[in-house]
């Protein structure tokens, strides 16, 4: 199998109200089976989802942890935002998004915005995907998959990878049940999350700052499928040991 | 920036004591930069980290947690002679192994190999990752750089990924530090953890089961090092707050 990955090159820089697919299908032509990856910050900018610090009221709560940080506190608040739970108040902030997604800081970043402002994770990134999906059908005719990527710090080590963090037109992950090893042996691992695996390498393509490029398209895999999936690579919050030990420790 | 990533064919199922560098090399030409990924499976077996459930002794520990389990009490001897931590007992064994990789079941696999026996992961990934990269090196005055990949889940999400266990020839990570983003801003990003991007992206490639191929090569990165760098992927202990948690919280 051979497959190969490339970055979109020469893109604008992103606004408000852009149209991020149409930037994207003028500098490349798409075929079925593509999987097209985006850096979550340029879908979010396309979005409006931008805030400005100074029109931003901190809470008490935003206050209390942000002195515990030495952050700011409209920064803190556009977190607790963000969040439907709050895991670790310090040295960082780590949270639940409503979609169940676990990052640091919600999603919400400095880098790649104009001083004074901050950029939130789109509001529903499988809806982003869906639609930008849909408008790649509807101008090309072209089934691509679509993932939406953001950069993600991970338990036990060092550095960060890209996860997906919405997608639309392939399956979160790759089931073997039922397959069988070299030796016949019915096979052990389920679930292969092919999304992840392909958003980290897409993020590694992309790089980071003034060089880094928001659009990463990976052809020859045939993993393409009709379906809005990326729900499914949530664990269950009850069935996951690591995040009931945080509920139970409760630092910070 | 465009990159290939394709897998090494036909390669034969890898028996203790056979040459996986010839093997590899027979079958790819390799080029300056290239990267390696190699399956950790096939780089235990060739090194012989097999072991016969029939000639393991449980302890009294290993019988304690395989009632737990319901999991044969060889078996979790094994894993438990791999380890140096326990940090999850049930309902299944995550531990710290002494290189610091935190994984379930220490590696210990029972897939793609004759029932009654089991794989351990390398002894020492990242020297037979050196060792590798020197082989290439010397029959082929190639620098390639080498990385062993395992399978393993994660917290918060479903799934499986392919991580690295041990590299040669790579930096673990990328520094973006003091490099500035798009409107100027110094990048609080500060390690990006391209080895394991790169493996899960190479795991995904590999597949699993009797179809699978035990070899990826990436072909067109610059990440050429001649370094042997894997420990500084492993979190320090201390600093981690997952682990912190889960030895707070004692599972099982």
């Amino acid at each position: 199998m051979r497959v190969e990955v490339f970055t979109v090159d020469d893109m604008p820089r992103i606004n408000e109200g852009d149209d991020l697919t149409r930037l994207i299908l003028e500098r490349v032509r798409l075929e079925d089976n593509d999987i097209l990856a985006i850096a979550s910050s340029v879908v979010a900018k396309a979005e409006g989802r931008v805030r400005n610090l100074s029109e931003i009221t901190p809470s008490a709560e935003a206050y209390r942890i942000s002195r515990k940080l030495d952050e700011d506190p409209r920064f803190v608040e556009a977190v607790l935002e963000e969040s439907c739970e709050i895991l670790i108040e310090s040295p960082f902030i780590l949270v639940r998004r409503p979609d169940g997604h676990v990052c640091v800081n919600a999603g919400v970043d400095r880098s790649n915005i104009e001083e004074g402002k901050i950029i939130l994770l789109p509001r529903d990134p499988s809806a982003s995907a869906a639609r930008i999906r849909s408008r790649i059908y509807e101008s090309t005719g072209r089934r691509v998959s679509v993932i939406i990527t953001d950069t993600n710090g991970r338990a036990f080590r060092v550095g960060q990878t890209g996860l997906a963090i919405g997608t639309s037109g392939i399956s979160s992950t790759r089931d073997w049940v039922g397959l069988r090893d070299l030796f016949g042996n019915v096979l052990t691992i389920t679930n292969e999350a092919i999304i992840d695996e392909i958003a980290g390498f897409a993020n590694l393509m992309m790089g980071e700052g003034d060089g880094g490029t928001p659009a990463v398209v990976i052809r020859g895999l045939s993993l393409f499928e009709d379906v809005d999936a990326f729900h499914e690579i949530i664990r269950d919050e009850h069935e996951d040991m690591i995040l009931r030990a945080l509920r139970r420790v409760r630092f910070g």
